[in-house]
Order: structure tokens, then sequence, then C-alpha cells
């Protein structure tokens, strides 16, 4: 079997594939290029309420997943050998960048663990290796949306899944600046007119401006983006 | 109709409600704490192909989404009067933080529009100034996965939708620092133990050991978050 082998363990298998059994990601899968396997982490309990959570050790509020639980579950899911990454989405994590989708993409696959709750019991996480991957600076209500967005950015860059009208967005964004301005038809909207320098034929001049367009945004929204990086 | 009012323009109104149908955000859309409302952006074209994008002004790869089309969209979906923010899903966008989605769900909803392709076409960004948003930097099929996202944020948010048994998580992420680890039952799991001063009974020391363990992680992974805010 070929392709990027994903499998996600949750307590809402019926969230996927949702976004991502439509579009490009829905015909990139019908066409094989990759598959998605949701895993129903109660399915690994071993008590009749099928419990996967409980309270956390020293008290506070809410409640924890349990390690010998989801140790099952990932288990089953990738039993030794496999050789895919395995991620818990977690807000704890590294933040998800595009250098590590492109990484994913090149790779087998990868078993993703949605946390829900407070949190997963961190002997789980030491003891099966899990990756924490953060997609961003906010908290949402389970792993699952993050999942879904993940596997959206890696499937887009599998092969033969972007057609090239869909590749220039990648390139503009991987040089490290945000996307220039856009215009289309019609020449003018609402009194607006497409600047003139785009209209003027001139292919150098035209990607000059580009560039130094997606330079002045970049300095002016995300300054951050252009600092050196030391770590 | 009170509760938060979110509006999605999409390419794909059959993503929505998707994961939001489900668990958490779907109980509170069925208790009425917030609604979903898809527009098909097609049906604010023209033409008998409901053509809604164009080749680039100046030249290059992909297409860019028309101001005219998505103009008609956003005025029908927020009528003048209408108090809601107009987001853009973009890469480009700020980056979401907590602060904004508690904003966002302190608020009376949102229109949200999702952007495909290579982008939308400046002037509508422009004249009907849309709030540019990214959840983080990595590169999506489009705007959806990313409005999903949002969206779960806030509906967490909304009043009466969590139980007290998730606030947790929020409230050690608010103060700027990473959740500390967790554990919880079995007292071992393949011959790991939880440390010894969760269960110790003393809630003061519990604390501070989680407060350190807080920063030391934050220290560890995320030093950034430590870093004085200067904007």
């Amino acid at each position: 079997m070929s392709g990027f082998r994903a499998t996600v363990l949750t307590l809402y298998p019926e969230m996927f594939p949702g976004a991502l059994g439509v579009s490009l990601a829905g015909r990139a899968m019908q066409a094989g290029s990759w598959s998605l396997d949701a895993v129903q982490i109660r399915d690994f309990a071993t008590d009749r309420h099928r419990t996967v959570d409980d309270t956390p050790a020293g008290g506070g509020a809410g409640m924890v997943m349990r390690a010998d639980v989801l140790a099952r579950a990932i288990d089953h899911a990738a039993p030794a050998g496999d050789a895919r990454p395995k991620l818990l989405m977690s807000p704890r994590g590294k933040p998800l960048t595009q250098a590590r989708v492109r990484e994913l993409a090149d790779g087998p696959g990868a078993v993703i663990l949605c946390g829900r709750f407070e949190g997963v019991d961190q002997r789980l996480i030491e003891a099966r290796q899990l990756e924490e991957v953060s997609i961003g600076d906010y908290i949402l209500s389970g792993g699952e949306p993050a999942a879904l967005v993940l596997l959206d950015a890696v499937v887009r860059l599998l092969p033969g899944v972007m057609g090239n009208e869909e590749s220039g967005v990648q390139e503009s964004f991987e040089n490290g600046l945000l996307e220039h301005p856009h215009y289309t038809r019609p020449a003018e909207f609402e009194g607006r007119t497409i600047p003139e320098i785009l209209t003027s034929g001139n292919h150098a001049r035209i990607a000059a401006w580009r560039h130094a367009e997606s330079e002045r945004l970049t300095a002016e929204r995300r300054p951050d983006l252009l600092q050196p990086v030391t770590k």
C-alpha cells in the first residue's frame, strides 16, 4: 500500500474525514494519494463504562486522559516497526511550521493523537515518545480541529495532489515573506483601479514590485519573520 | 435572535458545520448558543459558469478571487448596520491569539471569508475593511479548515458552553505559560510512577511545583512567550 497513511486517535471519529473528504484532500483520498483511519480511543478502555480519563493526581479542575488506555490505542494503531511519527496535538507543543509540514509530507504518514479535557498523562507522552505539535497560541475544544488543519497542510503537498495553478502560494510563503497583494478583473471595482505597474507588461518591474510589496507587508505585519533564526 | 452568529463565505459549504456539528460545539449549536450559516460564494457570480476567479493582473501562477463577486456575497451576508467583524482567513493575516478569540466570543458573531487559490483581490480587502487572520505559519488548501479552528476556539468560550471541568486549560494558557505535566491513575504505568509531590496532599507545594514546571516548559519550548511584548 503506497501513499501517505494517517491514523487519528480520537474520542470523536465522526469528525473525520470532515472537511478532508471534500475538494483537494477528498479527491486525493479517492485517488489513493493518502488514506485516513479514525480510531475510537474508547475501544481500548477495559471497563464497561469505557472510561478513558480520570481525575488529576494532585487535584484541580478537569480530567486527564489515562496513559494505559491511550498506550493500547497507540500500540494497536502503530505496532512495533511502524515508522510513522507519533504526534500529539497540544497547545504545549512546538509550533507547526511549513518546514515540518513538508517533512511530514515526505514521510510514510502520521499517527495523530487528539487530546481532550485537561490533557494526557505525561508518562504516555514519554513512554511512546510523542511529538507534541501546536497549530497556534489559542485553545481548542480538543485536538481534532488541529489534526484536520495539519492533515490539510500535509495532503496538499503530496505528489500529484496539487495542480500547478496552486503552487505559487507555497513558493511565496516558503521564502519567508508574506504574499504580495493580488488583483484581477474587473479593471475598476467601486472606483478602485489595479496598480498601473501590473498592467505595464514589464515583467521585470512587476517582479520587483511584488517582491518589494512582500517585504513591506512582512515588515509591517510580521517583523518576527525577518529576525534571524536563533534556534 | 441572541447568541453568536457566524456566517462563513466559502466555495465548499459542505465542509460546514463538519467537526463543529459534533461534541461541545455541536451541543452548543443545538442549544442555541450560536448559529452557523455557510454561504456559497458561487451564488453571487453573474455568468452562467458561476465564475468566481480570474487570472492575476501582472501574470503569474494561480487564480485570484474577484472583488465584485465577493463584495456581493459579503454585502448579502452582512448588510449595512451588521456590527459583526468581517474576517478573511489568510496566511498573510495577523496571527490569531487567545485574546482575539476572547474578544470575538464577547461580540455578536463574525462574517468569515474563506480564501482559495492564490488569494483575493486586494481592493475587496480594502473596500470592505476585512481583518486578515492567520491561524499559523503554514499553508492550507483554503481558508475553510482555518475557519473551523477559529470558530471552535470561539464557541467554547461562549456563555454556558463549557463545563467547569474544562475551564482549567484556558486559565493556565491565558497566564502566558504552557501547561504543566498532568498525571492520573494508574499509580504505575510501565514502571513509571507519578511524581511523589502530587500524592503528598500538600496543596501549596503542589501548586508551587506546577507553576515551576510551567515556567520550565515555557522557557525550554517557547522562550518567545517569555519576551516582553513590544507591540
